[in-house]
């Protein structure tokens, strides 16, 4: 029996509510993901609720880059694979916005140091800096890390991207001064697809400086 | 401790993987929804497993026009509000490929007859239609339905909608040919925001015609 | 020698100044045609201006429904070839914003009657209507017009269009109502391409209304 | 009078054919552009037609790097104002495949090398490179400027430019071996509004390499 809406919104209607928090969803996907899950059988409905249920408890936070990774079975490891790794080059550090943003540079094969995930970019008008990206948690790791010799700033070359990367400069000058490191960020140029009638004056001028 | 991936495929991994199955989504969005599920707070994580655990349980197929409907309390009814409502027209039957379709008809408030969700559209190459729509149950349901006088066929003017539109058209001819039905489509025109310049000779045709 | 450029715009600048006031033309496609040009062979260029010279001269406004059409040889004639026609019923006068749209009619071969072309859709916060759109003329029109018995408005169906038309329909309405006319408008439902769960309120009633 | 069509196209349909010639123009848009000009007053298709008539001679192609150019006064200089001028530096010869590339990198003002305007990329399957490109006259360019040590390939970074770029190399390593000429490309890595998660490989490397 359906009761009046007044009173209580039904089971479709509250998970397509869960969905449109998703992001990039609108009320018309959100409908169709809900439609989507009931033609499914019971046992792709139970795999997901069980992979749902368990990811909190098997993905873990890596303490030293702040990456999302499978939690490790034996307690003594709290760091992740690139972090416990003895491959990499321990006096580069890398700052991402994002899982997604390191994944992407991991995939490239021609990064061999660590990372550190900030977990967002910084809005351009944030007035608590802190509360939005992880800033404490990656003076930490600058301070514990002594072998660290340059921090490379690969944050997305848009508006908020560029004023993280301003912003961390800034930060990392002022309470790192007594520490000789290099600040360096992710070279500009011609990207793949460029055609140069529509790129800008500063791609322009970089493809032109780092011409090769 | 992450398992080489020849052995065990993790379960952010496995999620996404999930995902990817929801109608269009994409590898990337798919990754995004996992991510942001990490970072939710366990409440919404168990909200959203429950809701969707009791969805089958909660949600039933009206046995009448087979729409997805709140499963009733009591086990005597198993028809949906509009099938069970006495003040709908039972002279019509018109026949949708989804519920989302039957959703944006209701809510013209121009409608008062009866429904029957095909569960699809009918693909233009398809082999086994009656594999693919519920054909046989449509014929039950009109069979049983004798106060039934028009059948609206309100199906998308695409290509495959148009193609289920002459299919059903053929086999409601043939299997109803004893019964006088009256069998009508959607009426064509100009949709809003549609300009004239741009508009197919088909919709202004039907415009001219419908003139009032 | 090229002067300096506070002095005089030179030719293929003035040229590109020009393009970019052709409708829907920005600053690189103005660029882009006249750097066509020049590589066009003088054979093409010259037939090009002879064209655009003989234009005005070669085309003239339809006295009657004020379309463009090619000036007639002989001066006993000021009618395009629908107004001078014979096998067009006069009863009926479709009043379209543009020539163009009075083309897409034509090409449907279903409508055969007359055209009235205001020359503008009226835009929304427009003070003098008059100045706008030939409205004047259309009265005038209308009252040589003893045969008229209905008026189409065959507008856009966007906001300036419908503007237009409600606007006219009280213009009309004022000034005509000694006379019996129908005044009507193209019939709204489905355009080819239109899905259900996309489509709004007014078409889908529409839709219902005209189902055939 | 209009004619019948197997005997004359219209003034209005000639010019229609003539703008559908324009780069990235249809047939829609071609009309709307002739329908644009019968609105103009005479004072503007004057000008129009004179600007176009007079391009011819008062644009010229500057015999060293075959841009366009202003027509010079005095037949003593065929040069443009860049090939002409002493402030730009003879060293460097940048190869770009249209005028409006070489105008993007005049506006970084970061480039004071010469320039060579191929005139087009080379398509790919392209079976005569000398007919589609100036070739010939790029290798007559560097035989004549012996102060040249770099040759610039500003080549647009989709596959015909990297085609047009390859063959360029090929080109110029076999046929000016005999001289020391650096070659090199525009750099790559992350333009104005990349993001990190959508960049490719390549971008990403490159981007890597050329930090600053």
């Amino acid at each position: 029996m359906i009761l009046p809406k007044v009173f209580k919104m039904n089971t479709l209607e509250k998970l397509i509510e869960k969905f449109r928090q998703f992001p990039g969803i609108g009320p018309r996907q959100a409908s169709r993901f809900a439609y989507f899950l009931l033609r499914q059988n019971p046992a792709y409905l139970k795999e997901l609720t069980s992979l749902v249920s368990h990811l909190k408890s098997e993905v873990s936070t890596c303490e030293k880059c702040r990456r999302f990774f499978e939690t490790p079975r034996s307690a003594s490891r709290l760091f992740c694979s690139i972090c416990s790794s003895k491959n990499r080059d321990g006096a580069k550090l890398m700052i991402v916005a994002k899982d997604i943003d390191l994944e992407a540079i991991e995939k490239t094969g021609g990064y061999h140091g660590n990372y550190f995930v900030l977990g967002e970019s910084l809005p351009i008008l944030e007035k608590n800096p802190e509360q939005k990206i992880a800033i404490k948690a990656l003076f930490q790791r600058i301070e514990n890390g002594k072998e660290i010799k340059e921090i490379i700033l690969a944050l997305n070359l848009n508006p908020e991207g560029e004023h993280t990367a301003d912003f961390l400069t800034q930060e990392l000058n002022g309470q790192l001064a007594s520490r000789e490191l290099k600040i360096s960020r992710l070279g500009r140029g011609l990207s793949t697809g460029t055609e140069l009638e529509y790129a800008d004056k500063d791609t322009l001028n970089s493809a032109l400086q780092n011409r090769f």
